[in-house]
């Protein structure tokens, strides 16, 4: 059986919530809901009740709350009912779905889950990680410089320049800066929703990629390569109607070379670390070389818009997540020590 | 209040036990203690009763049984008790502790800890994450070749070689291998405890360093250098005394220059990804150069024999932890599109 949670305490609640509405119209099987709300408390939410009001409104809060156990959750007091044996599809955007929280959740409940574990959580959610991570793995960036709050400034690089919060996603809190006089408000607005913001040149007029899959066993299952329609560049406004998408992606017209290179990138960013999740990279292409833009590890709605299989792929997928290892915890030394002490 | 957790789900289960019990002889305030079994239950353990015996025969499950609430855990069932307001070491070593699966449940519950966040620990726990961290940085480090289960293995340096688990601590699954043919034993160890393996130059008589500290507030709180003893390599066996050490480190003997390439290299790799954790770094010194070896995000008996005032150290630090950023959630651009539907 599989679920879908979804919600989360982050800045991107809501649109985890639009997100997860379309999933569960894609996915015939979907069987369970779990809204996760802002103070961190889960409910159980029957199918009928996966409209947006449920959750704008607050009705939620009459559903039956639930806790983890091992396996899975449990509701009710007296009449305690379980929730084991289903798989969870994360679509929790940004804080607790993307950071790895949720998943580290999982891991400690041995909870089975698609979605990314916490190292891919950790190299996607944290843009400077996603930087030193491609350029690792000899997938191309952008350059870019950090700035913590209460840092001067030095840019090794030319004016536009965009500036991003460095660990939210959604276009939140990003700003296009065209000159040195824009930088400080600039700055402000990304240290509202971080300590830390990451710069890089703003590229006019780049061209911008972008393609979804997983590692299905030792298939990839591969998307088609979308030109996303685009403004001077996303905003959270018109990046929101993603997460609604069901359809008309605009597929890209490339030379089969650049299709290629787009997808050898893909296959180095997702091998091993994302290993269970359906991600989305964005990637951009100047003077015909592939660019990692960044990676969506839970993208919007899942992209379910850019395959022309969305539910069989993440059927395939949802057969081969990974499995924690054994572990055997014994106590050999301490029991060695007791007895050279003779006790 | 301070508290000490530890055990964990992990190879490293036993030493995490060891440790704690030494560092509650080295902080006098410490006032509770939780344990981790291995079926990711929490106990609450007296601190009469913290003696390795307690762990090792099972005695601990008769003590109270508790779970993670919002800003702390809770325990018993009609007389329900809350233990709020604590803030938690984690001395849980390896899985569990140094993985981000705590943090992430410490996140997730609001409760207060000293120890490495989840992107910390992904950058710690992993050592190919922690090369690509380090070189990220300017600091170096020595060469590796990632090698997967059943991948062929082609090295671009000579033997003899070291090989590592992707992802334990404490020397477990390592091996050091002189020719060609040790190979596949080595790596068939390394693979019982990782899917990946973390291959380097083993490099005979390298000098070896390790420095802890902590970065509190803007005052940067670093211990002595030690120069640790060792074998051919420190094998599990002599690692783990490492964990009830309470004194008689060997202040290394190295040129000022050298010391304060150490201190240098600690300070960038620390920050600003470990704040919040007492961490402990080794690194080798080369010609002269120095090269991060590895990031200990929780080192063994949180090296206290290193500090002439650890006690001092952890009470600031505990004053310094970093908190979570303000979350506001709203349904604004729900109810936007529901009044533009006129519903």
């Amino acid at each position: 059986m599989q679920g879908i949670i979804f919600g989360g305490k982050s800045f991107e609640h809501e649109i985890s919530i639009v997100s997860a509405i379309t999933v569960s119209k894609k996915i015939a099987k979907v069987s369970h809901f779990i809204f996760l709300d802002a103070g961190h408390n889960f409910y159980l939410i029957p199918k009928e009740k996966m409209i947006a009001k449920t959750f704008s409104s607050g009705a939620y809060k009459k559903m039956p709350q639930l806790s983890p156990i091992q396996g899975g959750f449990a509701y009710g007091f007296l009449n305690r009912k379980k929730l084991v044996g289903i798989q969870w599809i994360n679509i929790v955007h940004g804080g607790d779905g993307e950071d790895g929280v949720l998943a580290s959740l999982f891991a400690f409940y041995g909870i089975d889950f698609i979605g990314p574990r916490p190292a891919a959580s950790a190299v996607s959610f944290d843009k400077y990680l996603t930087k030193m991570y491609a350029k690792e793995l000899g997938v191309k960036v952008v350059d870019y410089a950090l700035v913590r709050k209460g840092e001067a400034v030095n840019l090794p690089f030319d004016y536009p320049v965009i500036v991003k919060p460095l660990t939210l996603g959604s276009s939140i809190g990003v700003s296009i800066v065209k000159e040195k006089s824009g930088m400080d408000y600039a700055l402000d607005t990304a240290f509202e929703y971080d300590d830390q913001a990451l710069i890089e040149p703003f590229i006019v007029g780049v061209k911008e990629y972008n393609l979804a899959g997983a590692l299905v066993g030792d298939t990839w299952e591969l998307s088609m390569i979308e030109e996303p329609q685009k403004e001077e560049f996303l905003d959270f406004d018109k990046k929101y109607l993603d997460f609604s998408r069901t359809g008309n992606a605009n597929k890209a017209e490339i030379l089969d070379k650049i299709a290629l290179d787009i997808q050898e990138a893909f296959k180095k960013i997702y091998n091993v670390y994302f290993q269970g999740a359906l991600i989305r990279c964005d990637f951009f292409v100047i003077d015909n070389e592939v660019y990692l833009n960044e990676i969506n590890p839970i993208p919007g709605s899942l992209s379910n818009y850019l395959f022309d299989n969305f539910s069989k792929v993440l059927g395939d997928l949802s057969k081969k997540t990974p499995q924690a290892k054994e572990i055997r915890v014994n106590y050999h030394y301490i029991d060695k020590i007791h007895a050279s002490k003779g006790k």
